[in-house]
């Protein structure tokens, strides 16, 4: 296990703050853009040592791109498990790109808000990532950086098509925009969260539960995503995201409020027993730990539980995953020995005290 | 509802104390003598002018034969539901003699060691229950009451037969002598507990979980008692489940430790789980509340959780039922109101402070 891990471990991505006014119902907003390099075929059809080639020639393209000194490059062709898995966790790479062969890696910045995936299914994948409902910066930024990298590298580009990718529902602008959204209130009232389902496949938005579209999401953390790329500009896409978001937020903190007036009691109850889960558990799942720190969650920005931050709980969705928590002991852990942990983690940081004597 | 109740259910009886070096196992010790009277029909077989003479004879009898001034006897004629509810979770009073319908009542000494109801299914039924495994002192006790009562009441009895019963299994020697027990290690093993049934089939003790012979109790809390009594001497009867119970008491002794050894982390995580939803929840019910009772129950004996007392864990037992609710807040409650008023009883008794404002 790489020594810097158990650092790396203990903190976060600053796309998990919860400063904006619209972070109870969104927690952060994310685009990529896929890029791939003229002269190279697509990943899917280079020989090792190409990818080799293209990987040192991306890498130095961009830590050279003026981007700033705290721009990190990982390759992940000798990490260990754990760090690919840490990695995942932190959204800074795909399943796709950990479970590669090739040489491929991430290079991204010390906040975390900009991430660079070196052969993953393209050649280049650049991400930025923000806290809250922010379309229009993250459009700014990660625009800024796709022209500093395009006038270090030549894109594939064609002027009928737009960009190239190796998957043809990417051809165009290469762009997916996506929001994570916390719909607990949707979550509780069946009826109401399927209006949301229908609203997104109407407007041409997936809606991504943990296990796939249309399913119901481990602690009603939803990704709400463009759909269709080909044919569209960037304008387009960001504009059919930013018309229905403010809709599913205003509907989510309807049904909120509902709640509070009219199942007071059951919401409560629900809230102050994650709660007490989470302080008392001396083992836990990581699907338990986030359906209750989604309770938890919904119950702090409701102001029923006072003493709680939402900060504390955006980090320790990431935190009580198995990567963050086998880097922080500094060692691979069973599933068993992680759901010890992850208790002993949620102990303290909801200031529950340290686990009792062993025997 | 009769004003003495508010007062009344504040406090629960002695036999919940937990003084005695078997209280990790035994709760109660329970001995009963059914008796009736010469010259009355069976209680079945009563008229109401019978019934009400009958009951002002025995209750006059009962508060004369000098067991103290603390005696005191409560008409269920006229009781509210509460009331009877009440009695009823206090073992004071049976089932039968809840929902009768002739004139009937219940006498019974202050701290609730001592009771006799009239009118249940015989003219009297006499009982004595006392903390932890107290078979001599139980059957020393309700034989001096018997003593004190024969010499004053004319009990029907044969030479041949012994005391004659309304129901042919109590004739002889109208008694039934039951322990309370607490099997939490043995109820978590299902293999062990289903030795423990086996057991007490072949000594024919009959064992009895909240849902009848053989089926898992609520909490892991049976009552454990002798099942034929015709031909059978009182001191044959006693040493039946004198003989089996100290190993019962072994055996969940034995559990518990190997639990402790072997399964340390489920069984901590089992018991501070319990211990956070009895801290936290909003709304709970009587069943949920005694299961989760039960686990802390077992982590008070095992050392695990330091800061609760065993006794109140006992008097929670009691005071968590329905009829103490309603009788504790003045009013009849619906279950929902009750799942409330439970809750904020028990995050008072654990010392999880006030329930949060209301809006």
């Amino acid at each position: 296990m790489e020594p810097f891990l158990k650092e790396f471990s203990a903190r976060v991505g600053a796309w998990l703050e919860t400063a904006t006014t619209e972070s109870d119902v969104v927690v952060s907003t994310r685009i990529r853009l896929a890029r791939n390099v003229e002269g190279y075929p697509f990943v899917g059809r280079m020989r090792e040592t190409q990818a080799a080639e293209l990987a040192d020639r991306l890498r130095e393209g961009i830590l050279g791109a003026g981007f700033g000194k705290d721009f990190r490059y990982i390759s992940l062709r000798e990490s260990s498990r754990v760090c690919r898995d840490l990695l995942l966790e932190r959204h800074l790479i795909s399943r796709e790109l950990a479970g590669g062969k090739l040489d491929r890696g991430v290079a991204f910045s010390e906040p975390e808000t900009v991430g660079l995936m070196v052969n993953e299914e393209d050649h280049l994948r650049i991400q930025v990532l923000l806290p809250g409902f922010a379309l229009d910066e993250a459009w700014s930024r990660i625009s800024a950086i796709d022209r500093a990298l395009e006038s270090r590298i030549d894109f594939a580009h064609r002027d009928d098509f737009g960009y190239l990718t190796a998957c043809p529902t990417n051809i165009g602008t290469g762009m997916r925009v996506s929001v994570m959204v916390h719909l607990p209130a949707l979550g509780l009232v069946e009826r109401e969260m399927k209006k949301v389902f229908n609203a997104a496949a109407k407007t041409n938005l997936a809606m991504r539960g943990l296990h796939g579209e249309g399913t119901r999401a481990t602690g009603d953390f939803y990704q709400i995503s463009n759909q269709v790329t080909l044919g569209r500009s960037e304008e387009s896409l960001l504009s059919d995201l930013g018309r229905i978001l403010p809709h599913v937020l205003t509907f989510e903190r309807r049904v909120r409020e509902e709640l509070t007036k009219e199942s007071r009691a059951m919401l409560e109850d629900r809230i102050w027993r994650s709660y007490g889960l989470l302080r008392n558990a001396r083992s836990i799942s990581t699907d338990e730990a986030i359906t209750s720190l989604s309770a938890v969650r919904l119950g702090a920005y409701l102001g029923l539980l006072t003493d709680v931050q939402p900060s504390t709980l955006n980090r320790l969705l990431v935190l009580v995953q198995p990567g963050h928590l086998q880097a922080k002991v500094g060692r691979e852990l069973g599933p068993p020995e992680r759901d010890v942990e992850r208790a002993a983690l949620l102990r303290d940081s909801f200031g529950a005290g340290a686990p009792p004597e062993r025997a």
